[in-house]
């Protein structure tokens, strides 16, 4: 941020503008002005990624262990098939019962895949505090900033950070229950350690100590929403926005120093809450990349959950939101397993796209374009090609004894609509 | 619609009213002005649904064997896994090889369901024409109107009729071609017809002719959309528009003769331009119930058109959209077997209920209250009944050997967010 300030373009910025078909001097002022970022940590070689304003919308897919599901392999292989289907980013949320195996499974992720990660830091404080003073509530700055310190070290692009969580918005709880109460995690134990220490959320407290760190490994700060509505019940409630206007201040002071920073937004919103959502969330925030968690629709479609996000995200992209984090079927019911992580990144794709189509018309479309000739001229294996998951439109199209050759298809036989009138209109053309 | 207009309300319109939580005299005003409809044949015993202006949007489930997949009992079953997941009418759309199969799959349908059923009868009239006289351009007005009467005598309920497609309009494609050119089928048999013929579309010659047969076994009439695009790149095009306005000119026709009707829409249209679609037909057809296939706001994703479906539906709705076609996930590659009927299903009322919450609020978002009173007790047996698919999420759930009983769950184990603050909170409250 300070090089684009300083009017200089660097590589990085060159090879976003190339990706999005934009002046790298456009990339440059909205870096400059805080409305772009390139989510890259200096310790790391991943690609450059741009997210922001008048850019291409883009998503991300998490992967990580729990307590229950901790398989090292497992998780590093849900990484690869969300880079393979099309995530710009992964954020690795493992939990796991134990902080060496949270270390492990970030270090492989690190290693195997060549897009931008994020983490959730305060996860392995989490676990690094319960192993050595029983609690979370124990856990003190220390535990908290080393961890920051050490996952820098390593390359992590981005980190969400709920600095948003403050001792006012966490006692306003105490007298008014919320029916979700806080059902973000990170946001949960900070609220638990006020609540316990009656004392000031430490990443608030010491963001200067936090601005600093991001300046010395240039990672971005993700400013975590801990008060998101965990149903559509709470959504776009006090304690929702009294965190955003809070973060908003944050991000300013994060624009002071240099720093590149986003802002996380909901969760469980309904439909036609999620444009004045957005629109208040980029008033506030001065443009500030958005990045939404769904949002979800309505709250009773768990094993489908990645359409309701799809939907949610398609809205929220259309009312200005710059990067959807995917939503897997299995969200609401337990950990994914990689069908399902395909799933969620190829619906959360198919938001993205949507919403691009709208924004930037033949920029994203040419894509469509070319799928109707090749549907036009019934060309199966240019479709099949230009399909979002071709193994799968090619599964189910040979599944009634086709191949790509064939012109027509089982849906219509001879009564082809297309291929009807297309020689109907020639023939008179003639 | 005669005895709404002479202020009469029916044991139907009551039913109607009772399922919306509305007033019955609601429903006979919304009946007298057009604005809902209850298609409901005089010859069968279905379950009176409303769909229009005020009332939940509805959702339909299109089933139906081709020349290469045709299997009558399959037929009969998709349309049963499409009643019992909630769609809340069936079109069968049975072309198969000889017109018999499609008279017996529609007889088994029409017994098996308890939902409205439509059908598209020129399907059956093109077999006729096929098997008596060589091709589909030698149809006659008998082959025609004949099957309409045949099927509205067995009960059918609505009639999808592609009156809109002109004479006029399809020359206009000659020197006009479009990229998808006519993907309608029922659209176009009668613009093949027209253009061999050189004669007027016989539906819209002979209205009036339809108009009286359905006053005599009351069904309604849904005016096909035969000009959607068959891609984004023809999308709010001259053709679709042109064919709107003649459709616009014949709803007010239906009106005249007390024949309930609605309006056919598209199709493939990117998210930006959905709104103005919607809004152009109420506009233009006095606020007559809107039926949209789709709409589907991309064409890349064959395999996942259910989710671009529930996309654009959802967006379709918000805009005042009162009926969802759904689509499933073989849209565009084959025809769909029954886990796709279902999952096309749930995609579209996912999308039928985003729309519903946002416009009627907690008239439709009681379950969603419910859900979330049941994640904040993480009472899973509860939150499994209020799913959508609660085989589905009883399924992903116990993956992880996890069982109705237990609190908390895989996805955080002992640090979920939920149970921890809710603890703490009340600590405090003590």
């Amino acid at each position: 941020m300070k090089l684009a300030r300083d009017g200089k373009i660097t590589k990085e910025m060159e090879i976003v503008a190339e990706n999005e078909n934009l002046d790298s001097e456009f990339i440059r002022k909205g870096i400059a002005k805080g409305r772009i970022i390139i989510p890259k940590s200096n310790r790391r070689n991943t690609k450059p990624l741009g997210i922001g304003e008048g850019l291409l919308v883009k998503i991300n897919a998490n992967v990580g262990s729990s307590k229950t599901v901790c398989d090292l392999e497992n998780e590093v292989e849900k990484a690869k098939i969300a880079e393979k289907f099309g995530a710009d980013t992964i954020m690795d949320l493992s939990s796991g019962i134990k902080e060496s195996d949270v270390k492990n499974i970030r270090k492989r992720i690190l290693e195997e895949i060549k897009i931008p990660l994020g983490i959730v830091p305060i996860y392995q404080s989490a676990l690094r505090a319960i192993e050595h003073k029983g609690a979370i509530i124990h856990l003190d700055e220390d535990d908290l900033f080393n961890v920051i310190e050490e996952q820098a070290k390593e390359g992590v692009d981005f980190f969400t950070i709920h600095v948003g969580v403050t001792k006012e918005i966490v006692n306003y709880l105490i007298d008014h229950p919320r029916t979700m109460g806080v059902v973000s995690r990170g946001g949960t134990f900070l609220a638990a350690w006020i609540l316990h220490n009656e004392q000031e959320n430490p990443f608030n407290e010491k963001y200067d100590y936090l601005l600093e760190m991001a300046q010395e490994y240039d990672f971005t700060l993700s400013l975590g929403d801990g008060m998101r509505p965990g149903g559509i019940a709470d959504s776009t409630d006090y304690a929702q926005i009294r965190e955003l206007m809070e973060i908003s201040k944050l991000v300013k002071r994060a624009w002071n120093a240099n720093i590149q920073v986003m802002v996380e937004g909901p969760g469980h919103i309904p439909a036609h809450e999620i444009e004045h959502n957005i629109k208040i969330q980029k008033s506030l925030c001065d443009g500030a990349p958005f990045y939404v968690l769904g949002p979800l629709t309505t709250d009773i479609a768990p094993g489908y959950d990645h359409i309701v996000s799809a939907i949610g995200g398609t809205l929220a992209g259309l009312a200005g939101a710059d990067y959807l984090c995917y939503v897997t079927p299995s969200e609401h019911l337990g950990l994914p397993n990689k069908e399902e992580v395909k799933r969620g990144v190829i619906a959360s794709k198919i938001a993205a796209h949507t919403v691009n189509i709208a924004r930037y018309g033949k920029r994203a479309s040419k894509i469509d374009y070319k799928m109707d000739i090749a549907r036009k001229n019934l060309n199966w294996k240019k479709m099949i090609d230009y399909s979002i998951d071709p193994e799968l439109a090619r599964e189910i199209h040979s599944r009634s004894g086709e191949t790509d050759d064939d012109e027509g298809c089982s849906m219509c036989g001879e009564l082809c609509a297309i291929k009807m009138l297309r020689d109907a209109l020639e023939q008179k053309r003639e």
